[in-house]
């Protein structure tokens, strides 16, 4: 790999998602769905370019693009090969630096920073390979897969003898997963309907339509009242029959008692499971949430909001969650999340990722399939979440049939926004914010 | 209070320290003491600004004054008398924004960010009612205390009337404690020692100068090699004697096993504390650590790196922590750090808040002496860091006398900067970059 990387460049794209209240729930009332973007280009003459980005909800992505600006210089004028042959050096450099870790460490802003740089160059290695980036990871041999690994704080429920054991595991067999995913594709769910901005009668025609497409999960937002929780659940009920699976997801506005207590009446409608009962911090509440709800056949999911790795080792570790939800931004790009697919897989907890947004469906397929192949080796209990905003604006956007997402082709991690979808959605000058801001 | 918010500016403040590995520990090599530094302004022609800041090691503070240019809009235009007559409002509001949420919540940047504003209103406040903050506070019924607080996500550790209950019963003797302040101060410790970067005989040098000055804690950063950490340790001791105490810090460098087996050997020279042994997110860890060590007699203490008010209360329901080091600048700003003041009474932990870098010993100080008048009424096993360096750069610098911080006079919160200090320190640009840069 000849090449040194010359150039980082940043931009704040936000789409106005607000104006229509998609993507609105108990906590986030009026979100626009936004990137803080980097491109990553080099002197190879190939013309590839590293796209990576972390996905806000609005105000606050210009801080996420200030923080990628400062973590640029220590990627900046190395050598491609020095960077993407030790893609768990540059990952540990970019979390470790003496300085900045201090603002986080590992969490919120930096932290999202950092996945949008290691997501670039992951892409831009994908790219240089020509293999789409799950394809690329699931080519990886065991040993390989470990030095990505950054397995400081999270020995005591993880080593790395326990992470090669498990991928040896799952090796042989890799190849045949791999056709079974090229085949059929990865389950997914949709939470297109359940907004809680959405009135009751566009609810149902939602819901209606997503049986006519073939979905077998839906979400429904909660954490309003509970009249209007208890309400819209019994019309999704109604929609979707007794057989296909309701998820909740309340976006943290709940108080421990509060969560047993909503979700004993909610029971009625038998959901599979409680996403984001409470604050993302709170292991040990989600543990005593978990402990009350289990008798009813409530699971507990959470991450999207769950900061790195060592928060998700004491969910793990605890019991307070039946369903790990990753999420390809939030944590510090693609090696931090490796390292939680397999603790995950090490304490029998299902990996069913955060997506929605923009562009985070692109990113996660690369890795619930990659964790099909290499890591858990199953589809149990297995969903991956899935909404239909904004996907026409990516080069290599998501293929849904039949409710499951397909293996993408093209190299890369498919995080390419269209040229024109960037310039238009630049924020504040871009002419999607012009000509309605 | 008549009058508006005008104007917020934000600077970006830092003091060269690295050069001389003041500050350096197992985990911060070379920190450069920084503050992202915010002044309100307004338009009541009495002259008052309000100064508010957070604490950053350096590269990540410019991180953090985007993210307080952020939040201005929040507070910018305000009326004077809304803002500051109910603080516990304003504080939600600046946590609490819809879309700023998302890049935290509530944790790393945008919470430092959140600390910088709220303390500079604070500091308003505190200079037209004409008190210092300690005193403000101080003064405050417990009914108007709790209206600061956000009860959101700690209620099933503490609620309204559990609060309300300690509050009552700290109230009546208030005087007497104040006036003990007054006399005698607050017990302090130094940590100017033991920095990692210095040699064996600035180590034994420093130590014998401490107790001539009257110290009687002295704290050791270790996590380097168990045997330099054996050997210092063995110094301080030898200078200190067997009846001063010895605490140390391993800024987050061990796993949990690891920590175990360095404390029983570093047992034989009696730490009081192990400070910060792990990852400041592993509740769990900590856990284990201080039911391992507490046969030792050794405690366990965090915090300077505990993001918010939700993780202190999983590290006080756990018994992960015998001591609570809060942050004036982690949390976000004096509304949270006095939640985690009434948890940690109630839970019967003493708070020993985590000070030095620049700026911080003015903050906390006020924090101590309010815990000690109206929420704990304890001095026992509490002692409030001290670090000599850089207050020559503050208006209303820390006094100390005989190893105690004696209370601040002057209105306020401590946080000024001498305007020639800030000129000199503006980076990259002041006089102390330009200079030696």
């Amino acid at each position: 790999m000849q090449g040194t990387i010359t150039r980082i460049t940043v931009h704040d794209v936000r789409f106005p998602t607000s104006r229509q209240l998609d993507g609105s729930d108990a906590m986030n009332q009026a979100p626009d769905y936004s990137a803080a973007y980097a491109l990553v280009e080099t002197d190879r003459g190939d013309g590839l370019v590293g796209h990576g980005m972390t996905f806000t909800i609005g105000r606050g992505n210009e801080i996420c693009v200030k923080a990628i600006e400062s973590l640029a210089p220590l990627v900046l004028g190395e050598r491609v090969a020095t960077v993407l042959t030790d893609m768990g050096a540059i990952a540990r450099r970019l979390a470790g630096d003496s300085q900045l870790r201090w603002v986080g460490p590992e969490k919120g802003v930096i932290h999202l920073a950092t996945a949008a740089v290691v997501n670039a160059l992951w892409d831009l290695r994908a790219k240089i390979e020509g293999k789409p980036l799950w394809k690329l990871l699931a080519d990886l041999a065991p040993a390989e897969i470990l030095r990505l690994i950054d397995f400081r704080h999270i020995t005591d429920a993880l080593t790395h003898d326990e992470a090669l054991a498990i991928l040896e595991h799952q090796a042989a067999t890799r190849s045949g997963r791999e056709a079974e995913m090229r085949a059929q594709g990865y389950p997914a769910y949709t939470t297109s309907a359940g907004w809680l901005g959405y009135d009751d009668a566009k609810l149902r025609r939602l819901c209606r339509e997503g049986v006519a497409g073939g979905w077998t999960h839906f979400k429904q937002k909660v954490g309003g009242s509970l009249e209007d929780d208890l309400r819209r659940a019994r019309i999704i009920r109604e929609e979707i029959g007794p057989e296909r699976r309701l998820m909740m997801d309340a976006n943290q506005v709940w108080e421990v008692e509060q969560a047993i207590i909503h979700m004993r009446r909610l029971a009625e409608f038998r959901p599979w499971w409680i996403e984001e009962p409470l604050s993302p911090d709170d292991i040990l509440g989600h543990a005593a949430v978990a402990k009350a709800l289990r008798p009813l056949g409530i699971g507990v999911a959470t991450g999207e909001h769950c900061q790195n790795r060592v928060m998700f080792k004491q969910f793990l570790q605890s019991g307070a969650i039946d369903f790990c939800q990753i999420d390809a931004c939030r944590l510090g790009g693609v090696n931090e999340v490796i390292a939680v697919l397999l603790m995950a897989a090490k304490f029998g907890v299902p990996v069913c990722p955060h997506a929605g947004g923009v562009g985070l469906c692109e990113l996660v397929q690369h890795l619930s399939i990659f964790d099909y192949i290499a890591v858990s080796g199953s589809l149990d209990n297995r969903v991956l979440e899935y909404v239909d905003h904004l996907h026409e604006h990516f080069v290599d956007p998501v293929v849904i049939r039949a409710g499951r997402y397909m293996p993408p082709a093209s190299p890369g991690y498919s995080a390419a926004l269209k040229p024109q979808s960037l310039a238009d959605h630049v924020f504040p000058t871009g002419a999607a914010w012009r000509q309605r801001g």
